[in-house]
């Protein structure tokens, strides 16, 4: 009987799971909603059933457990530890949990470093020496993976190279800082800037493509009037563009990676991003061989999570 | 007979070396201009008679021989390539060179990361499993330091974090960036500042300490004036500290170190920098554990090079 490592990939609203094998391949997947007002109980008691119902439907031996989950983590404890995305799931111990009632090995990882695994063992970034994630979607997450292990900070921490400060005259950010990153160019600043921009040009392509709702634009929307040359959209992408540069142009500057893979929602847009990116990167990097990286689009999508995180735990063996 | 290692640290105008026993104490020290306008063989010959000079006068035996030097450096074929701070030594294979006189061990190192492994070795950072070393003076340097191994970017290379954006509508820098960290708050530009700050308040007391000569006031004038509360000269002082708040809090997010040690000239000031830096720090990184973070001054001083450039050959055997 073939042998089998679930990863999951636990987000705020879904939980995905994957049977992974050891070379990589998906054999099976599932997913199902994580409801997080029900409780954590009833979270990890849907996260079981997912397991064993993709066992069952593989007809294999489960090996281990990994989980590449929404943060903050507590690694050292293998609990999770978020008010934030996840309400109700503080001080959850979910390692320790499948633990018990799986008796395999569990691992439990931060989801943005799951996903670079993924993209570093079966993806855009296969047996990269120093690999350079970013996610841009409802956050901008980075994640450094040196050879094939995940780079961590001070208590084991996950930096947090989307609050890198851009402009300081920028607006506040949860985070503390002011014109972080994040708060600058992550989706849902686009949108909101794509939002003003059609409210100061109603005559802007925006609002037509949201049927004339103004709270419908978002920043795919601005992506595709910008596509039509739509003026309006133009400046909210190329904005966004040139802070997804700067923000690039930094951490290679910091980590001079050899590969930077880039991912998330706001990059399904990445045609209008990357010539800005490239160009920014070529003229504002001569003093480490930029010219050499490649920036490249992530190859596997929603299965980064899911086999990266299978990933931690084939690695253990 | 007792044993040692000959640390060089090879900088622009001044090559000093000393004689470093396996625990890290220097027993001799030597220096020597390198007039780099006598062509790299006439340096390299300095070099070799500072060794031997050191080697007779301590009566030991040579070990071997580390040196941190100004770069660019190619750290593969060992060879100096460095036409803008030492005119002349473009491809300077200097490792071969030591070899075949003195037939020992030789390790070239980048200047800032010897100094970072030398306090780590001896210094503020010892033992520290992420080290950041930062030296503000005529640049700005950055240098991780993990478990004792030097961070190394793409081909080897040696970043730069002292470059990172942190405002595209400053200063052009010749890295090719407007605005990064090195041209809005290193020494020269604190200095620049100053002098600009003197032209328009001719009755600020850096002008006084400069006796009236505008091109005599620099970083260490404004900071002068600034601990006696001159308007002007404080003024620049608190641009320089937010900048150098930013690049920090910037480099913290990006790699959560265990430790920060500041060093370089424009650090002789840090009474002034610090307590703008550790609020920022607090205020601004609330995504790792920035409290934790110990940031702390170099301890070495001029010792660190020499004491990280010995510590790469002992951490060689």
């Amino acid at each position: 009987m073939d042998e089998i490592v679930i990863g999951i990939d636990l987000g705020g609203t879904m939980v995905r799971a994957g049977a992974v094998q050891r070379d990589g391949q998906i054999l099976a997947m599932g997913e199902t909603t994580i409801q997080a007002s029900e409780g954590p109980n009833a979270g990890l008691g849907r996260i079981s059933a997912l397991i064993n119902h993709l066992v069952a439907e593989t007809g294999t031996s489960l090996l281990g457990i990994g989980i590449g989950s929404t943060g903050p983590l507590d690694l050292e404890r293998g609990a999770i530890q978020n008010p934030y995305t996840l309400p109700g799931w503080e001080d959850v111990p979910i390692t320790a949990h499948l633990q018990g009632i799986f008796n395999v090995p569990v691992q439990l990882e931060n989801d943005a470093d799951a996903a670079a695994l993924g993209e570093y063992w079966r993806g855009a970034g296969q047996n990269v020496a120093r690999l350079m994630a970013v996610t841009v979607g409802t956050g901008i997450g980075t994640s450094l993976i040196q050879k094939g292990q995940i780079y961590r900070g001070i208590n084991n921490c996950h930096p947090e190279g989307g609050h890198i400060i851009l402009d300081p005259s920028g607006p506040l950010c949860y985070c503390g800082a002011n014109g972080c990153w994040e708060v600058l160019a992550a989706g849902p600043a686009i949108s909101e800037q794509a939002r003003q921009a059609a409210l100061r040009h109603p005559e802007s392509l925006m609002l037509a493509l949201a049927h004339g709702k103004i709270d419908q634009i978002d920043s795919l929307t601005a992506a595709s009037a910008a596509r039509q040359q739509d003026p309006a959209a133009c400046e909210v992408i190329n904005r966004a563009a040139r802070y997804m540069a700067q923000g690039i142009v930094n951490l290679i500057n910091a980590f001079a990676p050899d590969t930077l893979v880039l991912s998330g929602g706001v990059m399904k847009s990445a045609d209008l991003f990357l010539p800005e990116i490239r160009q920014f990167v070529h003229r504002n990097n001569r003093m480490v061989p930029a010219d050499s990286i490649q920036i490249v689009l992530a190859r596997l999508g929603y299965y980064a999570g899911i086999t990266g995180a299978a990933y931690t735990v084939y690695q253990q063996q």
